[in-house]
């Protein structure tokens, strides 16, 4: 019983980029962890149990009790596991921005993406230029730092890079380029290099496949 | 120089429950701050200048520098006034549930609460509805307690109590109730009744005014 107490679990979706982002956090935290994945379209018992609001991955679960929506996740982690480094900076105003600017991903960036996905004509063509538009905006909040948040990876980096795994599909399938935004694909590409990173990211392909599947999904 | 570097300055809309939020938590605190309210159909170069990318209240500003998003600017008073209490329970299990259920009033309260405001017939019962749903939820998370982190008014209370006031105004124009739940009535008044709340908040009067403004806004 105080085994399983303790036992961290994550209940996830492996395309999904709050999943992602989840995943990213623990391993950065070194976290051992039990990752359950779910299918979305028959979810499990757990899940409807451990998110009862909206029902959603990820969930983490940890002594028992459950922690929903990733941003919120990734402060518990941070603030659980403390590990002798911290995800988010430890001075309030750049707290702020940090938490501003996840969630203006969360909101803008995801919300744009899924025109870019779903959308047909006008509304990918609107998707990928409000895209370019928040990749600015973001480059110039990065500016010529290695990472958002200074020299040391963190809570804004965890939030964006899914999406930029995201760009990259984007590019294959809809002719989506930042190119004019080079900063950032350096800092997108400096990401992908990172362990936490490279070990939690599905692979295009399978970012793909699951786009395939949830189109297949709505059409029938 | 100095002395406005450190003046606290509030970018305000007097009827938003975001600008409420950010005036309780100030008040809370016993935060001296500039005032500033906002013409939202003509909004101030401040404004602009200080929130860039969404051009909304609140925002503050403290050291020249600007916070916005409601949530967020509660978190950072919180971190830069400690004065010796929290807003925001010190345990992170607590800290947790406390973000998600303020980012699930945040969402789901004020979605439900803009249909009830804007919506004709079916949209407008349907919000009400939900507004009771989402009330009963309140109130099994506020179960027994005197406020919603315990016996202290803090972060979730600061973030419901503005749509509380909205629901005795949608009382009055839409034949709305929530005395399914005597608990969170309970509740309410019980936060109505603090000096920061009753200070902060505007009168049903004031709500009422401000929705058939935007109405007319919206007809022309």
């Amino acid at each position: 019983m105080a085994q399983e107490e303790e036992e961290i679990v994550l209940l996830d979706y492996l395309p999904s980029p709050f999943g992602t982002m989840a995943r990213i956090a623990l391993v950065e935290k070194g976290i051992n962890f039990i990752h359950k994945f779910e299918d979305l379209s028959n979810k499990s018992p757990l899940l409807l149990e451990m998110n009862p609001v909206h029902h959603k991955v990820p969930v983490l679960i940890h002594k028992g009790k459950s922690i929903c929506e990733s941003h919120i996740i990734i402060q518990y982690i941070d603030e659980i596991w403390k590990n002798n480094f911290t995800l988010l900076p430890s001075e309030p105003y750049q707290r702020a921005k940090a938490r501003f600017l996840v969630d203006f991903i969360n909101k803008k960036v995801h919300e744009s993406s899924v025109k870019v996905w779903m959308g047909a004509n006008e509304e990918q063509e609107n998707g990928k230029k409000e895209l370019v538009e928040w990749s600015k905006f973001l480059e110039g909040e990065l500016g010529d730092k290695l990472y958002f948040g200074g020299d040391v990876f963190g809570f804004v980096d965890i939030a964006l890079v899914p999406f930029y795994n995201w760009f990259i599909v984007f590019k294959i399938f809809a002719n989506f380029n930042i190119s004019e935004c080079p900063k950032l694909v350096m800092w997108g590409e400096r990401c992908l290099n990172r362990d936490s990173v490279s070990k939690s990211l599905p692979t295009s392909d399978q970012v793909y496949q699951a786009y395939l599947e949830f189109k297949k999904g709505w059409s029938t």
